[in-house]
């Protein structure tokens, strides 16, 4: 008898070195700055408590999560490390920020009075990174509270402010002008306000060049395999693995449909393969019709419409003795990767990655396992 | 201090006694019929054990999962009730099916044989359904395997079939001729097998009509909100409410973006509501630029595109009393429906509610809470 875990025998493959071997390499690529993990949304899916020990062994000494509950999941785990929540600390939350020793970015002036506040209950300015926008129009000071600071610097000495920061919008595409224009108003920031270390690169931006990287760089998607430069050869390993067996083998003779809403045809002699992957599991629905998993070196479309639970593909060009029940189907790997699978849902790799369910069994491989 | 799983803000409500009276309505209308629960995908991302025990104390006592893992969380909730897998037992797993009392959904003569075997060591037939195909090309006995069982009836007697059952691919499109051709079929079928009960109507199957009801229904989505009858006046009640605190308001002068990739330009005046809402808590990303949300009685769209843990949203129209950090958006309510949400993401209700993410404060509410 199975571990119940494993019964459904779909398995999601998670390589811990590859995730270190990616952060040696952002680190080496932007090699006058510190290298930070970006480990919200579970670590974008993959689990944050062993990848946050992994990342821990490696050096990593920073990470950023977005909420307070994703900080205290892994405050435990790196008692000594700099945990950054990027949305900030709701109002009336800072106590706990500070019995937990995390920084809050502070997007606003409201925020940074009520860490000033904090500080006062605690006796000293507690630490912080102050978030200014640069283009994203999302979090973070805007010109005016800039302008407010800038003719009264002491708003902010009641903050002990460790990091400078801003997010790129477009920094997958170097070309684009809004990289060097967030750049340049960053640098009209940074001479406003008092000296401090500065932050702006996320994976994409990494790859913008040194004048990117300033003191931290805040990878997080290249990190789990995300190709940092869409369009370029991939200089992250791929991390995750998701395998399926197939369920039941439909040949199939007389016309038919497949699916839910009938939206694909069968005329002639087909063989249709069900794993047990559905939209429930991540595996996005709008991949109906449009997916594709390989069946050892065969590559298999996605037929008729994913189902909440379950996943049916063409496999009529695989020899028998290769599709049969209990085959294991590459639903993601490496000739398949969360970037390619992310394409054809109209999506993007992130996505794929954060959606990665909770009925998986999970397997975690690697010496950092 | 508030409770760390609160500190988002972000509250996910579900009414129980919504499903409750979803669950009277869907029996009422087939009033000959057992009405089971379908509570697979963890009850549509609802919780599957609160959701359980609400649908046990207003009499439910079959319930549907997919999984083996999914019917051993149950188990202990409803320790009398049948409980069916409808993925069937994986091979192997057939001991520890009978351990738990499960039924496992027979989709193959495999399948059938497994469970037959697996008789013989408890020493008696153990209770099945037997799943056949009639136009889902998906799980379910094939014609051969049919004719397999009609020259041989014998291949059936070790196991003690409750239910034969069979799934409807269109029965949301009352008007597709497929759903009188399934349900041919499906007759056809019963005339080949020995006598014993029958299962073919879902969600919307049971608004096609008493033709359609047998012994067992087996409605899911709507017991959760999602309408059974696609452009028809809803008659289930609306379950889930998604409500998140604006972050941080920014006003925009002068010319900007708003987003990731640069996709929402602002030219003049323009207020953005920062929520902490995004696609790694199941709000698609499909919804960019697409989906809309409520503030007080102000429709307010999405722009930009949905990041992993953010969405934006133009409030410039919102009165400035109103439109404030802290004040609550409804991102799914009665006035913005799982399938209102599902249809703006160019997917349907059935996707946002098994995506609702785990970051959510959840909140159950009503008198079966």
């Amino acid at each position: 008898m199975r571990d119940p875990a494993h019964a459904t025998g779909t398995t999601l493959t998670i390589d811990l070195d590859a995730v270190v071997a990616n952060y040696r390499l952002l680190s080496a690529t932007a090699p006058g700055a510190e290298c930070a993990g970006v480990v919200k949304a579970n670590g974008y899916g993959l689990g944050a408590a062993p990848v946050v020990r992994a990342l821990a062994a490696a050096g990593c000494r920073t990470f950023f999560v977005a909420h307070l509950g994703e900080a205290l999941a892994i405050r435990g785990i790196v008692p000594d490390a700099t945990i950054a929540v990027l949305n900030g600390a709701a109002p009336g939350a800072e106590g706990e920020f500070a019995a937990h020793g995390l920084l809050p970015v502070l997007n606003s002036l409201e925020a940074v009075a009520a860490w000033t506040a904090e500080g006062e209950r605690a006796g000293a300015p507690l630490p912080a990174i102050l978030h200014v926008d640069t283009g994203m129009s999302r979090l973070g000071l805007s010109d005016d509270e800039l302008d407010r600071v800038a003719a009264d610097p002491s708003l902010l000495d009641g903050v002990a402010l460790k990091w400078l920061m801003s997010h790129l919008a477009v920094a997958e595409a170097p070309e684009h002008p809004l990289n060097a224009e967030q750049r340049a108003r960053f640098g009209a920031v940074r001479a406003r306000l008092p000296v401090m270390p500065a932050s702006l690169a996320n994976s994409s931006g990494i790859f913008l060049g040194p004048d990117y990287h300033y003191d931290l760089v805040r990878p997080g998607a290249s990190l789990y395999g995300v190709n940092p430069r869409p369009g370029a050869a991939n200089a992250v390993q791929h991390v995750v693995r998701l395998e399926a067996p197939i369920l039941q083998l439909r040949s199939i003779g007389s016309p038919r449909t497949v699916g839910y809403g009938a939206t694909h045809g069968v005329t002639g002699a087909t063989k249709i393969a069900t794993i047990p992957v559905g939209y429930a599991d991540g595996y996005l629905r709008s991949l109906s019709n449009r997916g594709h998993a390989f069946l050892g070196r065969h590559k298999i479309p996605v037929v008729g419409r994913v189902s909440m639970d379950l996943v049916t593909l063409d496999v009529t060009a695989v020899p028998e003795a290769e599709a049969r029940p209990g085959a294991m189907v590459e639903v993601i790997s490496e000739r398949n990767t969360v970037d390619a699978v992310g394409a054809a849902a109209g999506s993007m790799g992130y996505e794929i990655l954060t959606g990665l369910g909770a009925r998986y069994a999970r397997r975690y491989v690697g010496a950092s396992a």
